[in-house]
């Protein structure tokens, strides 16, 4: 079914550098090393422990310093969002001539004006790109080879950005199993400031609410598979939500306005009693929540 | 574990009279019958085909009146909670002497006031309940045996609720295998709108941001598994939460505004770029999130 995407893949990369070895590098790593796409994984993490286990588990051959990106083919940058203009900075005087540069950042704007600034000549060489799928654990433990597997994974090249460049980040994530697609940074950061960003800050919200009461273990006695559900994701790395939510803010910050207009027009149904339109509204959104599900089943 | 609770167990119900014969209705009709607590189960259910589906189901016996209620020994009203009123007073003639009466509306001062002014004499044999567990799913269909399995079943009696109507139903609970607590009708309300009326409300209007946008396909496209989990009870039964939300509506309001001022005080902070009160303020929620994780799996 995916056949089409994988026949562009030809070359086996040599040396991968993973900076971050965590959920998502560690999982990139895995990913990359079981379809056999690369000759030698190196990584880097600035948690000395994090980078042990990654070699441990075998996501990495051998820890690195950013002077071998000197010898890398392929650099994937996967550290929190707020992390990544330093990393940036530290990897651009080792870059090799045919060093191509990737990150996983889930805001992509800022990303990518970050790289055109610290990179200067070498910005063609950066392929900006998000895998969108994750899970509230995080760490080199958590990494696991099939996590990209048949999920989407956004690029967001711009104009200068080397068209070969493009084509090996894509053929990299196609053998982790992802289906690759293309977006502008600036669409990518809108659409994820409502589909994702958002419903963090929700949950995050509404376990920051049941902490302010007097007795929060009471309510949670009382809660079920509702609050399980919507506050899932408040388990989340705060640094890297802080770090996303402040990379997007112009994004976020639109879209939490426009759900506050939602919640106060819900409220106003709810205030003046005015069930039919309260009915309407879920009955709309169930109608497409449903929708939704059934098309992520037949995936 | 639990044989404290089930030791007060002794008689077993003639028979039970389930009005609503939906997931919830249904559950409590097949755990009794699996658990041997009623020699015969009837059912009444405005939608006639889910009637059907329920005998041909084995939920109930058979079909019944509301006439019926004069023999029952037990009561169950599982209707929405818009809809309770008006099962009351179609009861009410036809209630016996011994005839306990109890719901499962998720909402509980409001179905307490209603009782008290639709049974006049009959209200000490009124016990309001409400078992929290669910699903989105509904109708005959959806019903089965385990639903309230180890879940717990809040029991709202008041100073004028008969105490054996209060143990019978507690009795019918416990071998449905639910835990079951008393609770004030108001504190139940309380507790409620904060940790599963306010999630819904929350669901709702998310899935509605994307329903108003040009194109909402593109939108979910994009959307992963924080989507998924925080919108899944979007899903429910549009008319059961309009009713829900109007019943309860003075504790939502005001969960809605406490709400509205948390999300502003994180908008707040993502305008000013306040980093270090945004990670403290999501630290606080995964550490709250996380310790009921702990707690919930080891039940």
């Amino acid at each position: 079914m995916r056949s089409g995407n994988r026949s562009s893949v030809s070359a086996r990369l040599g040396t991968v550098l993973i900076v971050g070895t965590g959920l998502i590098g560690g999982s990139f790593a895995l990913a990359l090393k079981a379809a056999g796409g690369a000759e030698r994984l190196i990584g880097i993490d600035r948690d000395p422990g994090n980078l042990d286990r990654a070699c441990a588990l075998g996501i990495v051959d051998q820890a690195a310093s950013f002077a071998a990106a000197q010898s890398a083919d392929l650099v994937l940058i996967a550290v929190p969002v707020g992390s990544f203009g330093t990393v940036l900075e530290q990897l651009a005087p080792h870059l090799g001539d045919k060093t191509v540069l990737t990150d996983v950042g889930s805001t992509k704007t800022e990303a990518v004006e970050q790289a055109r600034k610290l990179l200067g000549a070498k910005f063609p060489s950066f392929v900006g790109g998000h895998p969108i799928s994750g899970s509230d654990a995080s760490g080199a433990d958590a990494a696991f080879a099939t996590l990209f597997r048949g999920r989407r994974v956004v690029l967001t090249p711009v104009t200068e950005t080397s068209t070969t460049a493009g084509d090996i980040v894509a053929a990299a994530w196609q053998l982790c199993g992802a289906r690759v697609e293309r977006m502008d940074p600036r669409e990518h950061d809108g659409i994820l400031a409502l589909v994702s960003h958002l419903p963090h800050v929700l949950a995050y919200a509404l376990v920051e609410r049941v902490a302010q009461d007097a007795d929060p273990g009471r309510l949670l006695e009382n809660a079920a598979g509702a609050f399980r559900d919507v506050t899932r994701i408040a388990a989340s790395s705060p640094e890297l939500w802080r770090d996303i939510c402040l990379a997007n803010r112009g994004a976020l910050l639109k879209e939490i306005e426009r759900y506050r207009d939602t919640l106060d027009q819900i409220a106003g149904y709810i205030r003046c009693g005015n069930g039919s339109d309260l009915d309407r509204l879920f009955a709309r959104a169930r109608e497409l929540r449903q929708s939704w599900q059934v098309r992520g089943a037949a995936e």
